[in-house]
Parts: structure tokens; C-alpha cells; sequence
């Protein structure tokens, strides 16, 4: 996001046309549909006044007809407008991108001659990219964070100014003495006539914003990191440091934020998979390769017999492929320029005859499952057949864009291809829905969101297919969404090359989203592989494809899994169950008639028979996470009870053995979540 | 095995030393202990008629002290004998090598100026490598036959003669006309000062032997194939025809291993596998790359998920590792070098910093379950560590030795690596016999052959490991052997470069040997990978590794398992395991009922709602060895019951639908054998 190569808002609304000349007001429609009448040339931040003093305090910004505008634009024309705060995504980028030129206002007073480059918001928070001679230091960050204080406390205005592009480079030149945005004018904005600065105090940038109106909004501040850039991205260019930072319109809101990104870095899977040896990370294996270690393969294990029995009752059909193909299997498919960037290189070998072949390590399972469905000649009583696979896939992705299980470059999918008439097709996109949301709601993701994912008919050769297939494909997912009742946004230009999806994003326990499940439709390879089937007519048609995988990736879902839950998993997928301490060596035999019950009961129980004080491994059982701690002394033995723990709950009170593999095995059953 | 490389016959026995002249009578030892005395110069079958006259007849050859002659020679030492009967894989192997001759001397006969390269006996059957300008055809093959079984009829003596290398040569030269043997006498038998000759009326041919002593043995004879070879096996010689025949000492023999034959055909699981859609082999995925099916992936999902509960009861602990690992991962094995001509090339990219790394398709899961090991520090309690994973490997086979499921180029171990102390080997050794035992008799495979595969001493550099180090695996290996009580024989050579193996060979339902699980116990890749614990006495050990894997590969257990079951898989692991019939459309509404309830119950069920004769459709069902057919009519709709008909045995009676459903599920929970 480089805010000057970003649209330029619309700025001829500052001349009023002859038609406006005529009208004293304007109409304004609220979100809530409510339309309001305005004195002609009132600014977003009357309006708000007009509602209330909170909002006014709260407002940022506006949106007008879809497009941001500072909160001292005047309004020249009736229309629909929105009021942005904090709260909002587009309100939090304004503010953020105010807070950058903010930061650069402090450097600049603080350490004299300093240039700028880009400094853009980005998802949380900004940065700017700094050209200076001064090697900038942790202490330096202090000293900056309280400068911009200052500078706010000030309650600077901050003022558009236009100017034409030949003025903006004589400025540059001779007033601010600065070479880089001389460049960007004579460079990126050369057919630009008139560009934009913005101003503040003595500090001036060249912008398209928009911008708060005051500095006074920027409560609090965190600088967060150094990093080193270059000028423009190009690594043959100079070499510039790179200052993040994140602000807030209040104190309360950075003390939040910071407690999130203390709890986001407790929850962090990379940190909790080597605490809790679920996963590991081998140099020696290659970046980017997780390797299950037992306790993680447990939960995938679990994982994967759940989701297999649900989709045994919903009739699909399991296969198992190789994790190779032949390069022209993928050339076919028209996977292959799509992803080439992303896939391993080919392995090329010569066979006995010296004949060459090549193969690819399979970045998707598709084309496999086409080849299944081909086995044979098949009937439209045959439809909808809905193939089933936990198959891993291969990508290339940059070592720098790897996150431990979130973004991997061998990963297993929970894919399915359902082959289906167009009568059937809406049905089966429901089912798909239906399953997807049964998985998040069993794994306890109370928070989906869902998006229609829609071609760009302004980039249609991006895609396969004509554009009436798309439009009957979008149609049809529509219909499906609609009848599941579900809430969705429409992403435009988000769709597969080959068809529109419909995808899952999930907010986690600390308000993060995931994007994990997916249900894609797709009229494009059907054609590819020739897929067709035999109808009621006796002749030949095209079966649609559905590719669908509720978790997506079991790697990146039990990534994301981990840090929703914080390693507490429920008792279905704790890797294990319960441990069971004696209290002295007297109770060994007890302990063990116990374990062994458990284990034979299918119940993943372990045995402390260390020389250690009961308080230490209670202790350590909780920062393992265990569920449930079995605690037996003399009392129990004699009794023929035992006592029971709950992990971060505590004492249970006395059970029997059987009453306590009662009710575990209830529990697991049930899939109980952990609140 | 060419028969003019075999160590050659000792016949200096002809000769009489000092010492034996002194002698009129030997001292026999029978293979049942006894010992009988005999004349000196007792032949074989003088032994064997006195034994009796059954024998005498079966007789083919004798070993002598453990070395194989003819009927005819006479003994002059005592010593242990054997008489080789065709019973014997010895006796087998003399015969077709004599049936060999015998068919040579037929074309000679035949097809005059027809000179003979190699003529071994082969697994089943022999070939004989001839060099003609007639073009071989099917129909003379019937009339070499023919000729066959008349030289037979005419009882001919078979000969051995010994002569000079200078005197054969002359022979081959001026008497036989035949430069091969001349070109072998010149070249590998140049450091031979005596060689034998064998004759049968006026055929003679180069050969250490031993032979039949008559042709009159030969009594049923079948060539099968006429194929291409060299002269010498070298592609740059003369090209040859090679014919391919088996013969038998009775009619009756031939008959019934024509009808063995027959049997294989049937249940080739090639053709049983596309029959009963089990799997498919696609050339657009690639050679060798077996793709499962629905009905075959249910199947190896049954079998995987039976393993993988067995392995949890006795504490294996699941593991998922990728598919690639570095290179040099393999290097440190030692694999890469050992493996190097059945790898798939490596994979090589250059990362972001232009460095190169190398990946190969793992050929096996050792080293990546070795880093597992090494993740954290382990301790002398902590074993033994069992870690389990189905884990599919990469071979590039020779395109010629591809077979189907049973010789592949990706395929599933179901791979354990044990790591335990000492003093632990031998007990986890017997647990994992154990659980070998325990899987093959499950499956019905009753007749298992076990093999300890020793290395071979005289052969030390082609092992890892010291030979002390050796001395005590194998030790080792013999001890657990020997406490499961497991009759086995010893295979010198056969071991695993980094350890001895114990190697468990099936006998299928049709006679047929298959080498499927196997436990290796491993001193070396704990060196290699440098894998520890920590004792009690606080010291560094290294722990020992076992490799076992009962199934051996998922996909060739299953081929062999298709081979052996022809396709009648027992219930709970039959694809589909009941088929509903309604006789007429006013039953529908029951048997979809009833289908519901079966799918409920767990219970793989079908519909067959066509409109086809109810003869038509338990056809179909025979066919598709579908195990338990339900009809339902006016009569079972009005009663509520249904009648069950099970393949191949028929009508079961009348059911309800729960006491089908219990029938069923203790069917399957039983996993009851088909008889």
C-alpha cells in the first residue's frame, strides 16, 4: 500500500458546478437509511456534530458515495455518507497513515536533514522508510514516541494543499530539499497536472491522503521495530531504515493492543507446538516442511477420524493418491502457469529408453481426482460423486512468507471433489456449507464470516471459462448462500481461475481472522479433462466440480486451532487425556490397575510415578495443559476411589474408576469445547 | 543361474584313495538320523531301491554331504545323503535343467544346424537361448513337445563325460560345429583343465551338472513363451530366440499346475483390481504410481485403521513426516549411496540467495523418524519410544520390474522405528513378531514362513557396523526368534546393510510365497544420526533401533491380499459389505428405510433400485463379490423381515432389520475369516 500511488480522491468537489450553485442544501443518507438535509458545503465533522458530541469526538473521517474524505471537506452535492472511526478498517488506515507523517514530523525535529521515502498504514499500525545518516536505536524510538506526543498535544492542523505538478517540484527542490519525492513527480505522477501535499506545522509531505484533520487525535503511541529497506523496493537502490509503529486514538486502546500482542505471542503456535511437542521445524528436513511429533499427531489423527466419519455419513468416498504427477498432468489442468511461481521445480529423469520425464510433487489433488472420476464411463444416476482425500500437497513459497503450520510449503488438505449435475449442483454447495459449518462449530469457531468470492468481469482473461458460465457459476452460489441462510460480503476479483468461492473466515478467541474453509465451483475443468457423464437422454453431458475443504489445511487449522484455544484443547483432541500421580510408592500397583483401565477403555492416560512432590507435578500438568489430573493416596486405595483435577478448574471430587472412564468417555463423545 | 558358472561337481570320488580301498562298506546317514551301511560304491539309487521301491522310482539325484549328484554315482565315502524327489526345490531345479537338455536335443533334432546358448532351470520351469535362422512360432513349440515326450518314451541314458578343455574344445569345434561352447571354453572356463560334457543319445552339451541320469523321468512337458535374448546377456552380441517351457515326472503334475496357473490368472490382482475397481494405474500420473479407488482405499483404510488401534494398545505413538527431506539427510544415513540406482532423481532449486539445496522423494522414513528421536534429550525411562507413521516412500523401479500393487514406484509402509536400551531389544524384538504374527493370522494368512537374514561375513565391507557389532544383533535376533518359538531359516547375505532382518514369507491360498513383514534391528543409524539417552549411571548411551513393519507396504500386502482372498474380502474389510434388492417399486420405500439403518448402524450398504430382473441383479452381486445380498419383496415388506443370501454359500433366511444389523456388527467386529 503506497499511499502515492494510491487513487487520488476526487478533489474537484471543491467547484461547484452550475448546477449546485442553485441548491442551499444538501440531502445526506445515513447508514441507517435515514436522509438528512445539510446546509450546502457542511463538512463531515458538522454532520457528526449534528448526531452527537461522542461520535464528533470519535469521527476520523468520512466516506462520501464510497469514497474517503477528510472531516473538513465540504459537501457540494447530496448523497450517501458514512462516518469513520477507530472502529472501522478504512477509518484505522486513515488514522494510521496520519500517524506516519506524524512520526516523520518527530524524526525530522529531532534529527535535522533526515529524507523520507514511503510511509504507508499497513494492516496493524504503519512505518515510514528513512533516509539518514544516523543509525537509528531502540532509545531513539523513546525519544520519537514521547516528540509525537508533543507534536499532538499541539492539536496541529493538518492542510490539504494542491498545487501543479511543475510547483510541487520546484517545492521539493528548493524548500523541503528533497530528491526523492522529486523523483516520485518526475517519475510515477509525471502525467499527473495537479498532485496534493499535505501539511502540518513546519512538516510538509507530497500525498494523496486523506488525512485526519488534527495531529490532537494521535493519543498514544508505540514504536515497535527497525528494519532496512530500499528506496522504491529495489534492492540496487540506496539502502533505507524502516521505523513501524502502531498508535491509538486513546491510552485504554494501546494498553489493549499490548495485552493482545502479550496474549497473541503467549498463544503463538510456534511457541506452544515446541512447548507441548506437537510439531517441529527440522533444518535438516527443509524450511518449511512440519514434522508431526507424536502429541500433534494425535490431534491431526483425531481430526482426521472426525471429519472422516462425518463424511462417510454424508456419503463421500474416500481415495488415495500419489503425491507425483507428471508435469503434463498439471500443463493440462492450467494449474501450471498459475502457480509456477509457487511450485517446487520439476524432477526430470531419463527412463530405460532415454526417454525424458518429468514430474512434479503435486501442488494440488485435483487433476488426480479428475483421472478417478474418468475411470469409467458414468451415469447421471451415478452423480453426485463426492471423492475424498487428506492429501499433501507441495508449494514453493518464499522462505521469508513461511509461519511455522500457518503457511508451510507441505501441507495436507482435507479435499474433496464432488462431481455433479447442474440440477444437483445447488444441493451439494448446501452440503458443502452445511459440513463446514458443523467443523467450526465443533472445534468451537463461534465466529465465521463468510465471503463470496467473485471474478473481476474488468479482468476477465485472468480467468478460464466465458463470462456466462461465470455468471450461472456466481448465480448458483448465490442461491446457495442465500438458501443456508448465511451472511456473507462479496469479494470481487477474489475468485479461483477456474470459478467463484465461497470462503470461511474465522475470528479467534483474541478477535484475529483466519481465512480456513473453502467450497469453490468450478465449470473450467470439467471441460480440461473431458468430464462428462451420461444422461437420462443418453447423451453426453458436463458434470460441475465442487472443491471443497472445511479445514483447509490441517497444518494451518490446527496452527490456528492452537492459538484459539492456547494449547487447552478439548478432551477429544488432548493428545493426553489424563495423568494419573500416586502419592508414594505404596500406591504404584493401584496407579497402574488404574492406567491400565484407562487405556484399555481407549482413553490416553499416562502414569507419574516420578520421586517428586505431588504440588510439582500438579505444576507441570498444568502447564502442560493435561485436562484432567487423576491424584490417589492411602484415602483413595482404601476407598477404591480416586480424586480428580481438572486442568485450570481444579478439584472434581472422589470417582471411581468406572464413573471416571464414564465420564470422559461422555466428554470425548461429545466433543465437548472448553469455554 | 547359468549352468556352465556353477561350481562344479567334485568327481574325484571315481578315484579310490589308499585309505578306501581298504574299505568294502560305507556308512550312510539318512536325513531321519539313521544310519545304514552299504556297499562301496553304492549308487544312489541302489540306496534308494533298498529303501524302497517308491522312492526309487521319485528318485531324481541325491545331495551328498550337502552337495548335489547324480543317481548313477557311486559313493566311496560315508557320509549324510538325501534323495531328491521332485518334491524338493533341489530335485525341481535338476529336473527343468535336464528338461532343458532334453528340449535342446528335441529342436536339434527338429530344426537340423540349430546351435544353444544358455539353458538354466528357472523358478518354474526352464528356457533354453537358441541361435537359428528359423523364426520360432507357437505351433512348433507343439511339435517340439511332441518330440520331447518321444526321446522320453525311448528311455535314453543321460551321460557325463569329462575330457580335457583342450579335448572339448577340439570337440565343439570339429564333432558339434558349435562356437558358443567353444567361445566359453576359450574364455570362462580358461583357467578349467577338466571339463564335463553331458550326452543323451547323439545330443552333447558343455555342462557341470548334475543331471538325471534318464530322460525316461520326463513325462509331461509345456513350452509357454518364445522371447528375445543375447548371447551372453550382451545387447552388442547375436540376438537369440529363448523358449520357455516346464515340464513334470506325471500328467497329473502338469494338470494340476495348469489348473495352478489358470487359479493365478484368476486372481491376478491386476485383474481383480479393475474389476472390482480397486485401484487403477494411470500413465498420465506416471509409472508404477498406483492411484486407490474408492472401493480399494476403503480397504487399505480398514487395514490402517486395524494397525493403527493394535499399535496404540501396544503403546506406538503416531507420527506424519513429509515427503522430501534434504539430500543431505540421506547422505547421513548412508542410504543415499546403498539406494542410489532405485531413487527418483533429486529436486534442485536455488532459494532467494541464489543457494542450492537438493530434495529428494524419501525413499524410506528412517532418518526423518531418527530427528524426531533427537528433538529433545531422552532418558533411560522414557524407553523404548515406539513411532509409528504410514508413511509413503518413492522408488524408481525399473520400468520391466513394475507389477502392479506389489512392485510400485510410491508406496505406503506402515512404518515403526523402535528405539530401546540393551537390555529391552530382545523383548521389543518379540512384541513386534508378535504383532506380525498377529496381523498375518487376522488376515487369514496361515502358512508363514520366517527367515533370519544374517549378513555375510566374508563379505563385511558391504555392511555398516563392526562385526562385533554384528555378532551380538544377530545374537539377538536369534534369541527372540528362538524364545517366540517361530520356526525359521537362516539367510546368509540376506541382511539389511545396517542390520540382520527377520523376514516373514506367506504361502497364499494357491501355494504361492510372498515376502511381506520384516523386523530389522539397527546398531548403525544411532552412530549416524548420533541418537542418545541418558542413563541411570547419568552417562550418554546409545539406544538400539528396530525397523519393522508388518504389513511391509500397504499397497503390495493388498495386492497380495487381493491374490489370496481372489477378491472375497473378508466383511470388515469388504467395500461393500451388503447390497439391497427390492423386488418391485411399491418396496422401495422399505428397502430405503432399511438402507438408512444399515448406514447408520456403520454398515457399508447399497441400493440397487434398477429396474432389472432380481436373477440379473445377484448375478451382478456374485460377480462383484459383494458379501451379503438382502431381497425384499411383498412377503418380507408385510412381516417386516428381510431374507439375506451370502455370496457364494446362498440363502441365510429370514432377518429383521436389527438382528441383521447384530449379525453384522459382530461379523465385523470379529473380523471373521472367509473359508
Amino acid at each position: 500500500m503506497q499511499p502515492l500511488l494510491r487513487q487520488r480522491i476526487e478533489t474537484t468537489s471543491y467547484k461547484m458546478s452550475d448546477n449546485q450553485e442553485q441548491k442551499a442544501f444538501i440531502a445526506i443518507t445515513l447508514p441507517d437509511g435515514s436522509i438528512r438535509s445539510f446546509p450546502y458545503g457542511s463538512t463531515g465533522l458538522d454532520i457528526a456534530l449534528s448526531i452527537g458530541r461522542k461520535l464528533a469526538q470519535d469521527a476520523l473521517a468520512i466516506t462520501f458515495e464510497g469514497k474517503a474524505l477528510e472531516l473538513d471537506t465540504p459537501l457540494t452535492e447530496s448523497g450517501h455518507m458514512e462516518i469513520l472511526t477507530f472502529d472501522s478498517p478504512e477509518g484505522k488506515e486513515i488514522f494510521w497513515h496520519s500517524s506516519s507523517h506524524l512520526m516523520a514530523q518527530a524524526i525530522e525535529e529531532l534529527f535535522a536533514g533526515t529524507r523520507f521515502g514511503a510511509g504507508p498504514a499497513i494492516e496493524q499500525g504503519f512505518y515510514y522508510d528513512i533516509a539518514s545518516d544516523h543509525r537509528f536505536r531502540e532509545e531513539d524510538l523513546r525519544a520519537i514516541e514521547l516528540r509525537m506526543i508533543e507534536i499532538s498535544k499541539r492539536e496541529s492542523q493538518i492542510n490539504r494543499r494542491e498545487m501543479s505538478r511543475e510547483e510541487a517540484i520546484e517545492f521539493f527542490k528548493t524548500v523541503r530539499n528533497d530528491p526523492y519525492k522529486v523523483e516520485i513527480l518526475e517519475d510515477t505522477l509525471k502525467n499527473t497536472p495537479v498532485v496534493s501535499l499535505y501539511e502540518q506545522e513546519n512538516f510538509t509531505d507530497l500525498c494523496s491522503g486523506p488525512h485526519l484533520h488534527s495531529t490532537s487525535k494521535i493519543k498514544a503511541v508505540q514504536l515497535t521495530n527497525i528494519s532496512t529497506s530500499y528506496w522504491r523496493g529495489d534492492s540496487s537502490r540506496e539502502s533505507m531504515q524502516r521505523i513501524y509503529g502502531i498508535t491509538f486514538p486513546s491510552e485504554k486502546l494501546l494498553k489493549e493492543h499490548t495485552a493482545r500482542v502479550e496474549e497473541a505471542k503467549r498463544r503463538d503456535h510456534r511457541k506452544l507446538g515446541a512447548e507441548l511437542e506437537l510439531f517441529m521445524l527440522s533444518p535438516e528436513i527443509g524450511s518449511g516442511l512440519p514434522v508431526w511429533l507424536p502429541k500433534g499427531a494425535i490431534i491431526r489423527n483425531e481430526l482426521e477420524t472426525f471429519l472422516k466419519e462425518e463424511q462417510r455419513k454424508r456419503g463421500y468416498l474416500p481415495v488415495y493418491t500419489p503425491h507425483i504427477g507428471n508435469i503434463e498432468l498439471y500443463k493440462r489442468s492450467g494449474h501450471y502457469p498459475y502457480y509456477s511461481d509457487s511450485q517446487f521445480p520439476p524432477l526430470t529423469y531419463h527412463d530405460e529408453n532415454g526417454k525424458q520425464e518429468q514430474y512434479l510433487l503435486k501442488p494440488m489433488n485435483c487433476p488426480h481426482h479428475h483421472l478417478i472420476y474418468n475411470v469409467k464411463l458414468r451415469s447421471y444416476r451415478d452423480l453426485p460423486i463426492r471423492l475424498a482425500e487428506f492429501g499433501t500437497v507441495y508449494r514453493h513459497e518464499q522462505s521469508g512468507e513461511l509461519n511455522g503450520l500457518v503457511r508451510a510449503r507441505g501441507f495436507t488438505q482435507d479435499d474433496s471433489h464432488i462431481y455433479c449435475r447442474p440440477d444437483q449442483l445447488v444441493d451439494e454447495i448446501c452440503n458443502a456449507i452445511d459440513l463446514t459449518q458443523h467443523v467450526f462449530a465443533t472445534l468451537g469457531f463461534s465466529d465465521v464470516q463468510t465471503r463470496l468470492s467473485m471474478h473481476d468481469p474488468l479482468n476477465q482473461e485472468k480467468y478460464g471459462g466465458t463470462p456466462e458460465v461465470w455468471e450461472q457459476a456466481e448465480k448458483d452460489v448465490t442461491e446457495a448462500a442465500n438458501r443456508m441462510g448465511i451472511n456473507y460480503v462479496i469479494g470481487i476479483g477474489e475468485a479461483s481461475f477456474y470459478g467463484p468461492k465461497i470462503d470461511f473466515i474465522v475470528r479467534d478467541a483474541i478477535g484475529r481472522k483466519w481465512q480456513l474453509g473453502t467450497v469453490q465451483v468450478d465449470y473450467v475443468m470439467p471441460e480440461r479433462f473431458d468430464l462428462s457423464y451420461i444422461g437420462s437422454d443418453s447423451q453426453k453431458h458436463r458434470p460441475i466440480v465442487i472443491h471443497r475443504a472445511p479445514f483447509g489445511s490441517m497444518e494451518r487449522f490446527i496452527g490456528v486451532l492452537i492459538e484459539h484455544t492456547a494449547g487447552n484443547f478439548p478432551l477429544w483432541l488432548a493428545p493426553v487425556q489424563a495423568i494419573i500421580m500416586p502419592l508414594g510408592e505404596e500406591i504404584h500397583a493401584y496407579a497402574k490397575s488404574i492406567h491400565e483401565k484407562l487405556l484399555h477403555s481407549g482413553i490416553r492416560a499416562e502414569l507419574d510415578l516420578r520421586n517428586e512432590k505431588i504440588g510439582k507435578k500438579i505444576r507441570e500438568a498444568e502447564i502442560g495443559k493435561l485436562p484432567y489430573m487423576i491424584i490417589i493416596g492411602q484415602k483413595e486405595l482404601e476407598s477404591g476411589q480416586l480424586s480428580l483435577r481438572r486442568h485450570r478448574t481444579g478439584d472434581e471430587g472422589l470417582f471411581t474408576t468406572d464413573s471416571l472412564i464414564d465420564k470422559l468417555k461422555k466428554e470425548i463423545a461429545a466433543k465437548t469445547l472448553i469455554l
